[in-house]
């Protein structure tokens, strides 16, 4: 094992070239790089620069994720992937997705040359917040197969399609076929990833094994009243869907407290026609249920539409209901969430397990593989804004806990076999 | 007095010719009648051929109020005002403001030419709602010399004062100074509109006498939180500014259902920055308090602002106000109210006594004059409408009601004293 001082100048490192990186922009406004976009380019480079550096060949597959490979101690072995997505949302910080993959650049560097029973795959994904085609994870799909030839056709902002955007970057979409992972090849991914929320914080610990990605349901709640003059209706004869949503917002919050781990939220509200001086006679407002259990998330959902229908008909309205989104939560590998924990106690830190609330690339690769995270502290649990940081001691934490897992999995005979056979497993049945 | 049949026949006119004027619009949409618009001219040509037969003079003033003299039994007489507003909101019904110019003609014809103690000065404001320079009152404003430079200074949408509107529509803006109500020659102002609520037709009764103008108090209020994924920020660790206002909205409905004749609306929400995965770090409200007492309001106000200061303390979130508009209640002259009240009765019909949750015209001839106004029914209480609608027996009972009520003024001796002087105390006051 690295000295802790070798351990903090790694972790000093991987802030400082997230920071650079973060200097490579579609614009001046925080940090704005998404999928294939120019300043990806600049991204890849430097990328490459270092792990070639490292001992590593890489590529850039036919959608653009950048792929470096760390041999194993024999050629033929299987690998691990390690890596996380290297877009960003407008006006970004610096190490959401991006660190996940200098992480796993600065443990190839915490190596020191050495070579494992199984090679490290280090995985820079091209595409995982959606912004550019309003679909997110387009550059881990292509390694679950799920990049199909309707995403390839969806067109962007500019009219121009993921087929093109691919072309344009100088890649060949007829090659997407071979980005998917091949049977027997791949023992499993690990993503390091900053939470993004105050939950770390809140507890005072600076890393997390995510156990699970949680369920989503998304809808949109229309309550239905009468539009009238706010100064000639009595209380006692309105119909106000306002007035209406306001109740069901507030039973919205009490069903979420009333469940632990269930997040509720009512993101946003519009009551029509809109004016100071009319009673609204519609209001329009979405709602977003999240947790690990899809049974306690699809329960809850039905409690809150009850609340709806209830509220809505005491007062003489009505309501309409439209699903937006509805999505199953994802478990990571039991196999792998142990081994992280182990990880984690070695670094010398307690791991608080947790579901991530946020859709991750861990969540699609699970598909086909085991997949595991680890969650770093955020500060102010800020993040998807300029002022997105990270704690160099939680970095160096991380670094630690990532080179105990490595330790742990070159050593495991079950990380031979099982893992092999898990993902036989999820391949029959996709 | 005439028999019934003639007034259901006056009532049938009266309600054709409103039919008839609301197809003097400026679009197609419904009706469109605004401040001094070209269809204004139309409708003024209308009125004044009716007028004529009546045998008044008819003047249109330097702000575009229709004036229509009927003269007294002797020349040097003092006169009563009797009218309402000719310009509606876009796509309007038929009988906001209309209705009460046609009864007030209405009233002429069924005096059979018959003279009175008193001149009858029918009066069709030019203005009230307020649309076309978004301030309201522009015609009855001039009558109690409150249309000043900085007033005709205003412009509209176009880029057109209301000064080059006066202008183009063909009147002196130089001569505003003499549509002032002078000392002594006015009465006072009687103003038959209807309810545009649904009070009435709750109770099951035909006419109402409005005993004063609700004062009104307009807020916005904005609570700011915190915004956050609405995935990765458990309930209690979270700022939410929409739950925080839904439970400030649901206060504000159990403060007006408190109290009586009390009204409260919120009629406007948003949240920013307003995604279905995003909790809400900031909500504006808009809140419309009205009641007819103005120490009811205020202490209403207040107790919901401390609702607002107290549900954001305990949420962790601070809220600030904005005063959008502060308009005290206003009385309508006791004396009218209560004369009023016994030509309902001497109608057949059994007065209700309410509050005007809506601004008027009488509200601001009230200023200067004793005024007083007399609501009818609103069939569903829907107004600003094309379905707007009224009861033909309705209309009648209005027109036997507005013909009592002259009878008993020109046998009053508390009319030809009592009123001058209530005229001069207001003008002292002024």
């Amino acid at each position: 094992m690295k000295t802790t001082s070798d351990i903090q100048a790694h972790a000093t490192e991987v802030i400082a070239r997230c920071q650079m990186l973060a200097g490579f922009s579609e614009d001046s406004a925080g940090t704005r790089r998404t999928f294939l976009c120019p300043s990806m380019r600049d991204c890849h480079r430097e990328i490459t620069r270092w792990l070639q550096a490292l001992g590593s060949e890489v590529t850039i597959d036919a959608v653009g994720n950048l792929r470096g490979l760390y041999r194993a101690t024999t050629p033929e072995a299987p690998r691990l992937l390690i890596g996380s997505h290297l877009d960003t949302v407008p006006n970004a910080g610096a190490y959401d997705g991006v660190l996940g993959v200098l992480l796993a650049i600065a443990l190839l560097e915490g190596l020191e040359g050495k070579r494992l029973p199984f090679a490290i795959e280090v995985i820079g994904f091209s595409e995982e917040e959606g912004v550019r085609f309003g679909t997110p994870f387009i550059g881990s799909r292509a390694l679950v197969g799920r990049l199909d030839a309707d995403l390839l056709r969806r067109r962007g902002e500019n009219g121009i399609s993921v087929r093109e955007a691919i072309v344009n970057f100088g890649l060949d979409p007829e090659r997407i076929p071979q980005t998917a992972l091949m049977e027997g090849q791949t023992l499993g991914y690990v993503e390091f990833h900053i939470e993004q929320g105050p939950v770390l914080e809140s507890l005072g610990r600076p890393l997390a094994v995510v156990e699970a990605i949680t369920g989503q349901t998304r809808l949109e709640f229309k309550f239905i009243g009468r539009a009238n003059h706010a100064g000639t209706t009595p209380m006692n004869l309105r119909h106000d869907a306002v007035a209406a949503a306001a109740e069901w917002i507030s039973a919205v919050e009490r069903t979420a407290q009333a469940e632990p781990g269930l997040v509720a939220t009512v993101g946003r509200i519009e009551a029509r026609p809109g004016a100071v001086n009319v009673i609204a006679g519609e209001a329009c407002a979405t709602l977003d249920v999240r947790h690990r259990s899809d049974e306690v998330r699809e329960r809850a959902v039905g409690d809150i539409t009850q609340h709806a229908e209830a509220i809505a008909s005491r007062r003489g309205l009505s309501v309409r209901q439209n699903r937006l989104m509805e999505q199953k939560a994802v478990a990571m590998d039991p196999f792998l969430v142990s081994q992280i924990k182990s990880a984690i106690r070695a670094a010398g830190c307690e791991p608080h397990d947790m579901a991530s609330g946020a859709g991750h690339d861990a969540m699609i690769l699970a598909e086909k593989v085991p997949a595991g995270m680890i969650f770093l502290r955020t500060p102010g649990g800020i993040s998807h804004d300029p002022a997105e940081s990270v704690e160099p001691g939680d970095v160096a934490k991380a670094i630690e806990c990532g080179l105990h897992l490595l330790d742990q999995l070159a050593s495991s005979s079950e990380f031979q076999a099982g893992f092999r056979t898990g993902f036989q497993r999820r391949i029959d049945r996709a």
